[in-house]
């Protein structure tokens, strides 16, 4: 059986990433695939354990590296017992946030060193790399006045400084320059309509199926 | 102000480590000395969360790559909130167990690429190593006969086979001929002041202090 693809979508707060994986996820089963949708944190019993302490609490409640690898052991689990299952059983897996958040969030944001946020990544993933990472791009402004409109309590990372999102934004257009075939920059400035359209096109282009 | 000094000490299950912590902060004090004790996993308050997650749950509950990770994100809360400040103002840090029972355990126990775990541990520690590392040594049957007549909940590390343990013992033998400087090997199938004594000299011998 051939492995399955392996899609992350990224981007800041109230790009409309869920929306969007949701949308995609429907035109990838009526395209015939068999789609799992995942999200990180979290994404497998263990991970969704460490999401829990990730997710809640004041902002200053963990330090930039313990953060980082408190991420890097949900992601390992998620891959280990998630991901990488799903896709040797030949589904494409698509997932809400994956390593590059925490390049972009704990590097970027924070200002964490990218060589101990690389390493913690190789260790986490092994071998298990996206297929294809769509950057959903929003000027901040815009994206957290879309993240305020929503309800629940997980807003941790909400509540950090504008300009922090603004690190974020070019964190994830550095990441993107980096790596532009596994990359692809979406514009998440128009409606939901619009912007499922373009990542539609670009699965189809990038991953050679029909949409 | 002169900085404190940091002592581990590392062991196997039922060695005495917690006893013998006691007994040294008492003649520490007696000596003069401002003392914290302090253990792993936990010592902080983000890190005890972390400990919880650690300490309790099904012996396969997380992967090596996964426990190694959420060991480190604790220490790293640890060291820069409870040993470093503590170091700092003076303080001499005894901590029960620190980043020799992670190579133990999940190196030389689990077989976790030991690579990995110093990297883990340079990025979680950085500068601050102990000055020295008594590690207590004890055959396991026997250490494992009398942790068993304890009582408490936190058996995970227990429950896991008597092979696993000799591996841990093999471990911390080859972590101490690798630091000789560091590590003092203290003979702990003896009875409770038998190896108080040890210690004692020990850390009078290693600290030049007189107890």
């Amino acid at each position: 059986m051939a492995r399955g693809r392996f899609i992350t979508l990224e981007g800041g707060e109230g790009a409309g990433k869920s929306t969007q994986i949701r949308l995609l996820a429907d035109a990838l089963r009526t395209a015939g695939m068999d789609v799992v949708t995942t999200r990180e944190p979290g994404g497998s019993p263990g991970a969704e354990v460490v999401r829990d302490l990730l997710v809640n609490g004041e902002p200053g409640r963990w330090l930039p590296i313990s953060e980082a690898m408190l991420l890097s052991a949900a992601r390992h689990d998620h891959v280990m017992r998630t991901i990488r299952p799903a896709l040797e059983a030949g589904r494409w897996v698509l997932c809400d946030r994956f390593a590059d958040s925490t390049m972009a969030y704990q590097g970027f944001g924070h200002g964490l060193d990218h060589g101990v946020l690389t390493a913690l990544r190789d260790i986490a993933v092994g071998d298990t790399k996206p297929d294809l990472t769509l950057i959903l791009d929003i000027d901040p402004a815009q994206g957290l006045a879309r993240a305020a409109s929503r309800r629940g309590g997980e807003d941790r990372y909400e509540r950090m400084q504008v300009a922090f999102h603004e690190r974020l934004r070019e964190g994830y257009q550095a990441i993107a320059k980096a790596e532009p075939s596994r990359c692809a920059m979406i514009d998440a400035s128009t409606g939901i309509d619009g912007i499922q359209a373009a990542i539609r096109a670009t699965v189809a282009d990038r991953l050679g199926v029909a949409l």
